[in-house]
């Protein structure tokens, strides 16, 4: 294989769920489709690396300071929804409900993987609340061990502040099976039961 | 979702095997990834469309004219294997066995898409094989219907020239299941049977 096809190949390896087979696929794919359009590719690329940052509010990716969300005025700024990463934002937003503004971490607490609670952006978002304004900070983070951990120290810094914190329910996803769910998913839908 | 990502999220599903949900993800792990790793991708991308061409003897994309497997003074120009894509060349190369060159049709016989002969390098062949020495052409051409044609109406040529073609043998695959095998296949293996 010539030389810029392999490079080619272990570039498009870096890349999630892309072996040494299908970033081989992808490579002669790139090779055999219309010259411009595997330059806009490329493009691309260049572009959302030369034009998106992070908002300075709420750290969402973002090409204009502030992001969309931050500067759109009918969303309530006295609500926060606290997620992990610019990609919960856009679930969230999916969802065409939240009416409120975010705050990206970009991580979760994880000791295991020397990330602490200066290496994620709670400084900022205690900075937010700090300005005043903020009557309840909604922690979306994953309910996994980093996410519970993250949810739950930032929880206290919020109590301190007089701040409410609210949890993101975890349950039995719609079209879930019992039979199927696992026995933590299974444990916090009991423990979160409501009365009918 | 800012323009430059919604634009990387669609340029990349054009890739394929990536879908909207596939191309988000990849597209967010570009942004969150070291700058210059981004760069690196786009990169190669564009190096491999600004060096890579198709060899003039052989029809492989090559860095080199001639290509490195047609420069090669040890390969035996006298026997030619006839491939529909670059990429069957690399499969061939991995059995480390086949000593002699190759020619990469670039494409198949198809009607049914309006690919005639003079659409792929059928001619090319022939002017290989008009310049003499050359005393056996291997087809092989996908044993599917488009690849099957194809063979056919080059073996055909390749007799009002004298010089033998042969098929590569279809078969059971190794490690493969009589009882899951189409019967195409298994019809193949049967007509294809030698004597032990």
């Amino acid at each position: 294989m010539a030389d810029p096809i392999s490079n080619l190949v272990s570039q498009l390896c870096r890349l999630p769920g892309v072996g040494t087979k299908s970033a081989q696929r992808l490579a002669y794919f790139i090779l055999d489709m219309p010259e411009s359009e595997a330059r806009e590719i490329a493009k691309a690329i260049n572009d959302a690396r030369d034009k998106i940052h992070h908002c300075p509010i709420c750290g969402n990716y973002t090409d204009t300071d502030p992001c969309a969300i931050c500067r759109d005025a009918s969303r309530k700024t006295g609500v926060i929804c606290v997620v992990r990463d610019a990609r919960d934002v856009v679930a969230m937003e999916k969802m065409r409900e939240f009416r409120g503004t975010y705050h990206v971490l970009g991580g979760t607490i994880s000791p295991m993987d020397g990330i602490g609670p200066d290496d994620i952006r709670i400084k900022e978002l205690l900075q937010r609340i700090d300005e005043g304004g903020v009557s309840e900070v909604i922690l979306a983070t994953n309910p996994d061990v980093e996410g519970e951990a993250t949810a739950v120290y930032i929880s206290k810094l919020l109590k301190q502040r007089g701040v409410k914190a609210t949890r993101i329910a975890h349950g039995i996803p719609i079209g879930g099976n019992l039979e199927y769910v696992d026995e933590m998913t299974l444990l916090k839908a009991m423990e979160g039961r409501r009365e009918m």
